[in-house]
Formats: structure tokens, C-alpha cells, sequence
């Protein structure tokens, strides 16, 4: 196995004239046979909710067994069709799977819920799926309390899913594809060796294996703070992947328990922390969480924007201090980790608080983590970028050397990041737009195009907020915001490449 | 006279124990100077509402003349105190008398409205001299049709100062201070010889007289079109400025005449363009609109708008074509343009046309002219940095030449302007979570951040939108968006340059 070469050989003869459908089938090859093992792997994990349903007496076992089977076949059939001894993967094959992926299996995920009792519509289960695998959160269904097990089994299935796809390309892809200046984490990881690959695999191994076994903890501590073994379950893996689908309609508030609370804040800390930590602190045995520039600036930032709400829910709203404590830090902890479970209807706070959730709505954790967002690290990038300029500006002869975390700074990286803030302020404002063409108010267009792209879950606002549901919305609002969604998780620049003419030229 | 040159020789001998008030003023002689210069045009100016209100018969003129006389003595004697046979800036008095000259000028010019019979309180009296310097246009003042004309006139006056101070900032100073990627041109307009103050001087002048003869134009179309001579000249001075002021609570509506909304129309996009063009073609006897870069998007930018919200008013508020086209153009064209007169309550014309509005209110027209906003050309240049990042991560070795405007772009300049991209985003971040701590809604606070910080004038909803008023805010919120006002007109990196602490070390 080699890693991502500059592209392949062969296509230095094609001409325009070759674009057949073959030669279009030949060139992905690779990207088809890996998105036939992820299809594979999908409707393994549609198992789970066949058997929860069918155990529990609900028809809806048939729905999952259905497209479990018809997704199985597709996946294995494009497998077979694929394969090869020696799997490459060219730069722009890079890029088609990362998106091809995310929103074919977002499509087949969409399945079983259509087919579901539940009789969701293409756009509701589309938008459903995407917010699932994406770790965004926002729902269209209500009466979840009430809901066959299957379902409610099967969202949080995706979103943990999504949570290590998304880890898997954070450390695999993205530093090789160079967007949003994630190829600081290439130098890092890396010796440009060709044994890129392999040790890829290792680590996302041992990755898989740390955020495995942080969703069994978090599972244990919910079921002993009260949950069941059920609702601790889903909650768990929720959790870790920062997705936020609850198994009630009242989110977290539902089980009004400050140790469940508590529980919830630590492990979606937890999820919002870089996961090459948790191995890197397994191999050397040290803590190495205070060393990393970027996790002391996540934190720092979680403490004055929970200090900020706790005094202001303190002084204004006249709560004790402990209730205004624990409300704040989960609310606080899961918009800035891009969770999106609420414990109270922030929307209710008064002008302030609202106002400090809508700007928290956009930061996300660490890169790396599950969490989406612009991420700790960019905004540090930015700070970086700022202070040089003033720097130039009074001494415009001064030679400066950039660093980050320790390491100096790549000249490409700080333009990477600042264009990747523009490619999210972009989306953000034509989405709003969208948004507001059918019909919505500027609040709830504004910040619902903020949450989806953030990959957070509830917006701000009656319709949206932390107390609404993304049911009321019509079909052409679910499928611009399936559309932010992904674009968010993706990174943005990632669907503008493969949306490009330069790519697809030779 | 000499050009700015880096940190005077004579600095390298001060130590901080030499810091004494005498060192200050010695090390500042040049910019006191020239703030006396300018407070003593602004007490000359004063004699115009003093002059009217006497004719008029209004008590009023005695605040003018008190505080004219008052502007008159302080400016007169800091120019003999520190009057020099040569004089030059450094690159750090440059910045000093950016900051300087615009707060001290505020000051003063808030003196008369605070003297006067509308007994404006010191918040109000700043908030209205800042906002008519910085050629904003947001008013605390209600009740204008009634108001003696002195204040009327003021309030035009200080605006229309503000524009051909902040053209000439523009041209002058800001290419040297390499703020926000001006630096491009410093490179078009001059050759680095040692020549640049005289010729800046000679095209300053040009400058003027071409802003002169535009307003006096401006002011004999009004006059023709209905408007009585004191509202022509009035109107004239706030459009050219691209301020916004009127003598009317009900802006351009109150005069209901398609024809003087079409000659608004055509004189706020005329000083939406950079006056350098104009004295360009003036020696060359060409129209050279056509071939820069930064007018035909700016052009382009107003007819794509424009179109958008005349069809949306066309199909969903149902008026007939004629009149949405010119409500559509007349507002698009003031919010673009910062200049912020309306002719109607846009807020009231359903949610895509308010998000419209939103959105277009952080844009601006052209660089070296009037308007406010992050202005076309840093629009530009971000889309070339996004385009350039696509290509690069397309193909990674291809070596990418970048040019704007027919001209090959400097590294530097890209960097520049995604930084002010972020300060701008960053300012109306802090500033509405400051207006939201006092307590205004969600909308007013970002939509009032942005206003201000893009010196537009009208926010959005029922408080300061185009049909409301400031007068309502409190205090707190006066002296916030008086900060934020500055901020955009000084374009950020002025104003936190200054605040660095680099900045008066040596």
C-alpha cells in the first residue's frame, strides 16, 4: 500500500474523447472499492436495530433487515467489482472519496428510516441521516420518548459512526489534502516516509480502540447515575461523538439529574479533545493534554464562556449560584463541543445569553476530536495571524518567525486557515439566504445555517432553539440544510475542490 | 516636506526614564500641529449653522459661535506651540494622528449639539458627531423636520468633512501604513520618490474640487427636482459623503418623488467610486471606469442585488415592476453605498429582503472613496485568495501568479486584507455581545454592531431599523457603537496598532 501520489500515471493519456463511463469507473476504482467496504460496514450496523426492534415486538425490525440486506449486497457487490491486490489512492481520489462517501452512505443511512413505521418522507430521512453521520444533532422527528427502540438505536449508531469517520479523515485525509490548514498536523504525524499508510492504520486502530472504550465508560457512568442500560447506551455514544440525539424529546433535561448532567459535561469534554492524545498518552505514559497548545486554549475558552453565563444566569436570571454553575457549563460545554444536547431552554435567558450561544455556535473543539466548527486551533491560528500583522505594520522591516504549539508555522498553513474562515462565513451567509427565501425569519435562518454548518445541532429562536425541533421546516429548508451540514463537516473547501473545472482536467 | 520615514533619529536616545509630558509633546509636535489645523477648520466651518440660525432667528446661534470660537482659540494655539518651518510624520505619528484627529474632532464637534436648544447629552451629543464624521448617519435626534437649520446643517457639514477626510486618509495615509491591503495603492500612485507629500498634496486638492463640484451638482439636481435650496444643499453634502443624514425624520421618503430618489440613486453610486478615478479622468480625458477591476464589481455587485430584492418585491409583495425597481434600487444603492438614507421600512418587506439587507450591510463600494463597509477590492482579493487556495490544493506543485486589476499582486497585500476580514468580524462579535449585555434583542444588537462598524447607518427591526431611531438606546449603548463607529471608519488595525504595546516601545 502507498499513500496519496500526485496523479496516477495513466491519466496523462486521457483525452476528452476517453470519458466514458469505463474509463470514469476505472479511475475511481479504489474510491468505489472502499466505499463498498464502508457500505458493508453500515448495514452490519443496521444488525443492531433489527435485532433491538424484533426483540422488543416492533414491525420496524422488517425495515432494517430490508435495507441492511439491499445496502449489504451493493456494498459487497461494488467490493468484489473493485478489488484489487494493491490498493493507491491519487490525491483527487482523496477527494472524491471524502466526499462521495459522506453522502452515499449518508443516502443508504436514510433507508430504514423511510421504510420505518415511523414513515418518514426522502427529505425528512435524507435530512435525519445526514445530521446523523455528520454529528450535527438537529432532529425532524417528535415523540421520541415513545419511539420502538430500533430507531432511536440506529441515530445513535450513525452519529458514532460519523464520529470516527470524521476522526479517521481529520488524521488521514485532510493533512494530505491540505484544507483548513490541517497540514500541520501532516509534519507532525509524519516523516513524509512512504509507510504513511500502514501507521495510518495503526493509529486509527488504536484511535478506534480509545474512543471505544470511552463510550463503554461513559455508558457505565450514565447507567449507574440513574439511566438505563438502554438510554445509557445511546446517550454514550452520543456523547463521545459530540452528535447529541437524545432518546427523549427533552434532550438531557429529560432525566434532571445534575450528576447525569455532570457526567455528560466530562465526557463531552472529552470527545472535544484531539484523540492522537488519548494514544499518545497511552504509549508514553504521560498526560500530555497541558503540553498541547490547543487543548489549553479549548479549555480556557469552555471557563470564561461558562464563567460569563454562570454569573449572568447568576445576577440576572436570580439563580444559586450551584444551579447557575451546573446550567451553564452543560449548555455552555455542549454548543462549544458541537453536541447540541440541551438541558434548558437558553433561548429564555435573556439578550446576553443568547447572544453568547449564537457566537459559540460557530467555535467547535479540536481538530482531530469529533467536534465540528471552526475549531480551537483555527481560531488560535487567526489570533496568530492578527498580532503578526500589527507587528508588521509597526515594523514593517522586522523578520518574524511564526510559531504554533512549539513548532514553527508553515508559510501556507495561516493563509489555508484564513481562507477556510471565509469559505465558512460564504456558506453560512448564502445558506441564511437560502434559508430566509422560504420563508423563515432572519433569526432562525441565520442561526439555523450557523448550526448546520457548525455541525451543532439547535439553533436559536422558538422554531429551532434548544426547546423546538426541525420537524415544522418545509422540504427545500431540510435539504439546504442537509446540504450545510455536510459542507460543514467536510470542511468546505474539500466539496469545492471536486465541485471545481481545474479538477476535473488534467 | 518630507514623506513618512521610519522612527525619527532623534528617538534612539529616549529612555523610559525620559518619558517625561515635555518628551511627549516634543515627540508629538508634528501631529498636534496638524490637529490644530484641522480643529480650526472645523471652527470656521461652524460660522456656516451659526450664520443660519442668526437669519433664521433661532437661539441657537450662540452655541455655534461659543463653541466655534472656543474650537478656534484651542486650534490656533496648538499650531503656534508647535508650529515647525519642516515638517514630517514617521510611520508612528502617522498612526497617531489617524487615531488622534478623529476622536479630538468628534469631541469638539459634539460641542455645539450639546450647547444647543436640543440640550443633547453628552452620549447623544458624541454619538451624533461621530456618527456624522465618520459618515455613519445614525441619529439620536427625532423631530428633524422641525429642528431651527443650524443643527440641520451641522450634522451635513460634519459629514461631508468626514468624507473628504476620510478620502484623503485613504489615499494619504492608510497605503503607508499598509492597513487592510491599501498598500496596493501605494504602489499605483506613486513611485516611492521623496516627492509623495507635494504630490499628495496636488491630488488632495484635485480630489476636493472634483468632491466640490460633485455636490454642487448634486445639490442643483435636488434643487430642479423640488427640494427647496436649504434640503438640496443639505442632501447634497450627506450624499456625496455617503452620509445619510437628513432634514426629515422620514429620510428621502418624506420628499415622495421618483425623480429625486433616481438623482439620490445616481450620486450615491457616484461617490461610491474612488475619486482618484475622477481627477484621472479629468488629466487623461478618458473614462476609466470600465477598466478598473474594483468599479465593475462594485457595479456589477449593486445590479445583482438590486435585481434579487426588485423580483422578490415584484413576486411576493406584489408592486408593479416600475416601483419595486425603484424602491429596490434606491435602498440596495444607500445600504451598498453606507450611505443609509430609505425611502421605505424594508424590515416590513418579508424575511429574504430583511436578510438581504442584512447581509449587504457589512459590503461597502469602492476604496478612496466615501463609503464605509469592507469595500469591493478586500471582497475581491478574498475570492482570488479562495480561488488561489482551490488550485493549490489541486495542484500542489504549480506555481500560481497573482495579480488584481491588470497589476501582479504583492504577497502581503492577500494577507492583509483576511485579516482585516477578520478584525471586522471580530469587532462586531465583541460590540453586540457589549449592546446585547445592555439589553437589546438579538437583531438590534448585531444588526446595530454592524451598522456601525460599517458606517451604514439603518440596523434591522422595530428599534433602529430604517424606520426606527437611535434616540432610544441607552447611554451604555451610545458610547459603544460611538467606539464601533470609529473602529470601522479607522479600519481596525489603526486603532489596535496604536493600542499595542509594541507600538510605544522603541
Amino acid at each position: 500500500m502507498q499513500p496519496f501520489n500526485d496523479p496516477p500515471r495513466q491519466c496523462g493519456m486521457d483525452f476528452l474523447g476517453d470519458r466514458t463511463v469505463q474509463s470514469i469507473i476505472d479511475r475511481s476504482r479504489p474510491v468505489l472499492f472502499v466505499i463498498g467496504l464502508l457500505l458493508a460496514i453500515l448495514s452490519v450496523a443496521e444488525a443492531v436495530p433489527a435485532i433491538a426492534d424484533a426483540m422488543a415486538g416492533s414491525s420496524d425490525w422488517k425495515a432494517f433487515a430490508e435495507s441492511g440486506a439491499a445496502t449489504l449486497f451493493i456494498g459487497v457487490c461494488l467490493c468484489l467489482a473493485t478489488y484489487a491486490r494493491n490498493i493507491q489512492l491519487s490525491l483527487r481520489q482523496g477527494f472524491q472519496l471524502t466526499v462521495a462517501s459522506w453522502v452515499i452512505l449518508s443516502i443508504f443511512a436514510a433507508l430504514p428510516l423511510e421504510l420505518s413505521d415511523a414513515h418518514l418522507s426522502l427529505s425528512d430521512a435524507v435530512f435525519e441521516a445526514v445530521s446523523g453521520l455528520t454529528t450535527t444533532g438537529s432532529t425532524v422527528l417528535v415523540g421520541l420518548d415513545n419511539m420502538p427502540p430500533g430507531i432511536l438505536i440506529w441515530r445513535a449508531l450513525l452519529q458514532w459512526l460519523g464520529g470516527i469517520g470524521i476522526i479517521a479523515m481529520a488524521v488521514i485525509l485532510l493533512p494530505f489534502l491540505r484544507i483548513g490548514g490541517m497540514q500541520l498536523f501532516h509534519m507532525e504525524s509524519s516523516d513524509r516516509s512512504e509507510k504513511i499508510m500502514p501507521r495510518s492504520a495503526i493509529l486509527i486502530g488504536s484511535i478506534l480502540m480509545v474512543y471505544t472504550a470511552l463510550t463503554l465508560l461513559a455508558a457505565l457512568a450514565y447507567w449507574q447515575a440513574g439511566m438505563s442500560g438502554f438510554e445509557a447506551a445511546v446517550h454514550a455514544m452520543t456523547t463521545l461523538s459530540t452528535g447529541g440525539y437524545s432518546t427523549s424529546d427533552g434532550s438531557m433535561g429529560h432525566f434532571n439529574s445534575p450528576l447525569i448532567d455532570w457526567i455528560a459535561i466530562l465526557f463531552m469534554v472529552a470527545a472535544g479533545i484531539p484523540f492522537v492524545l488519548y494514544v499518545r498518552m497511552l504509549g508514553h505514559r504521560h498526560i500530555p493534554f497541558w503540553q498541547d497548545s490547543q487543548v489549553r486554549f479549548f479549555l480556557a475558552l469552555l471557563a470564561a464562556a461558562t464563567l460569563a453565563v454562570t454569573f449572568w444566569l447568576w445576577l440576572h436570571n436570580h439563580q444559586t449560584l450551584g444551579d447557575a454553575l451546573t446550567l451553564a457549563t452543560f449548555n455552555v460545554v455542549s454548543v462549544v463541543t458541537t453536541t447540541g444536547y440541551a438541558t434548558a431552554d437558553y433561548g429564555s435567558w435573556g439578550a446576553f445569553a443568547v447572544m453568547i450561544f449564537f457566537m459559540l455556535t460557530a467555535l467547535g473543539g479540536c481538530t482531530g476530536s469529533t467536534s465540528g466548527g471552526l475549531k480551537a486551533m483555527r481560531l488560535q491560528i487567526a489570533w496568530i495571524a492578527i498580532r503578526e500583522q500589527l507587528l508588521q505594520i509597526v515594523r514593517p522591516r522586522q523578520i518574524l518567525v511564526r510559531s504554533y504549539n512549539d513548532r514553527p508555522l508553515a508559510d501556507g498553513v495561516v493563509g489555508s486557515v484564513l481562507v477556510l474562515f471565509l469559505a465558512f462565513v460564504t456558506t453560512v451567509v448564502i445558506l441564511s439566504l437560502g434559508l430566509a427565501l422560504t420563508g423563515l425569519d432572519p433569526v432562525t435562518s441565520i442561526s439555523g445555517a450557523l448550526t448546520a454548518v457548525a455541525n451543532v445541532g439547535p439553533g436559536i429562536g422558538p422554531v429551532i432553539g434548544p426547546a423546538g425541533n426541525f420537524a415544522s421546516l418545509s422540504d427545500t429548508a431540510e435539504w439546504l440544510l442537509s446540504g450545510g451540514m455536510l459542507m460543514g463537516r467536510l470542511e468546505f473547501l474539500t466539496v469545492l475542490v471536486v465541485f471545481s473545472p481545474q479538477f476535473w482536467l488534467d
